[in-house]
């Protein structure tokens, strides 16, 4: 079982780890970080290089792409024929699922992936992914077993899907395995991880913070 | 403010990427990916390359230091004078916080800075813990605010005790809006995220597919 996960300059490296640490440990999986060249891409603020191991050709068929978001996504979503995206259209034709993270599903909806259908993105970026053909939806997994498709909201949601991809994949039991594997007994200190929750001085705080670092 | 997370061979990718995601827009902060020697590392699997950007020599002076696991944590606490367990040692002389996540506690352990201190680390690992030095506490967060130590549990639990990390270095709303920006709002499809939830059939197959990995 070949799990595929693009790599891409300017990307948010959660949104690729948080999937590939739950899903490496399934039996049967290797896991292939591909791109469109070789070596290193750096995320999004330049603090972390991540090795791209394959080209996009060489992995023409994997059996699961999470694709992750960030900033450089919107690059691959504006540039015309971008190999991304081509790699995306093409190998869906093959893949037991087609799955994003974060903007990572700008991608999918690039790709024509998600025409007509709901899909979630981070809560930042409905109003794009929604001129993309989607239907923006306020939840943390959207699965659509049918056309093989399942997109996560932000960053860390990633997670969450990766355990129920376990489970599709697999079975229950080993979903559970992987989450007690990596300790996902979340206790987050606030309860501030959606925008109807985290208040107004959070919300302007990262504005502030968003502000300061572009 | 500077913020170490040393890198080095066989480690758990999200031990490191959970934190780091987290503290990376704080503002003022800047992460350094610190090791033996610049270059890449590998994780346990061989999946996933990160690169190395500083040597430890480069990052006298961090603020917080986020060590994280792995079974490459094995090496690091049985050789003798490791350069990892040798820099954390004389970092945190002047750090404002020195922590871990999962295994990493071992290395604070080698480094003599958890003797006689509750901590935590990832369930499997309790035993050598307390070879270290250190009192092991079933708890997904340790703090000994005193010492300017804290410990976190296995791999995902680093994301919530970067969270208090934020809270401390700079205040309640700053994490919360860190929060938000990561959309960690956990909702898990299985709550089998530590040894008394999970359940014997779950335990069965981490014994099973940990045994086939090895």
């Amino acid at each position: 079982m070949q799990i595929a996960i693009p790599l891409f300059e300017r990307m948010t490296a959660l949104d690729a780890i948080g999937p590939y640490e739950t899903l490496q440990r399934l039996p049967g999986a290797t896991v292939v970080f591909v791109g469109e060249s070789k070596g290193e891409v750096r995320t999004e603020n330049g603090f972390l290089g991540l090795t791209v191991d394959a080209t996009f050709d060489e992995v023409p068929h994997p059996d699961v792409v999470v694709v992750p978001g960030g900033v450089g996504t919107r690059e691959v979503r504006t540039v015309d024929d971008h190999p991304l995206v081509n790699w995306v259209k093409e190998v869906h034709r093959s893949t037991r699922f087609t799955t994003s993270v974060c903007t990572g599903a700008e991608v999918l909806g690039a790709a024509g992936l998600l025409n007509g259908l709901s899909a979630t993105t981070h809560w930042s970026a409905y109003d794009t992914l929604a001129k993309l053909g989607a239907e923006p939806t306020e939840q943390r997994v959207v699965e659509h077993l049918d056309e093989r498709i399942i997109t996560a909201a932000g960053v860390s949601s990633g997670i969450d899907m990766a355990l129920r991809l376990s489970e599709l994949l697999v079975d229950a039991d080993a979903a559970r395995a992987m989450q007690l594997m990596i300790e996902y007994d979340p206790q987050p200190p606030f309860d501030a991880g959606s925008v109807s929750k985290a208040g107004d001085a959070a919300m302007a705080r990262v504005i502030e913070y968003t502000r300061d670092k572009s």
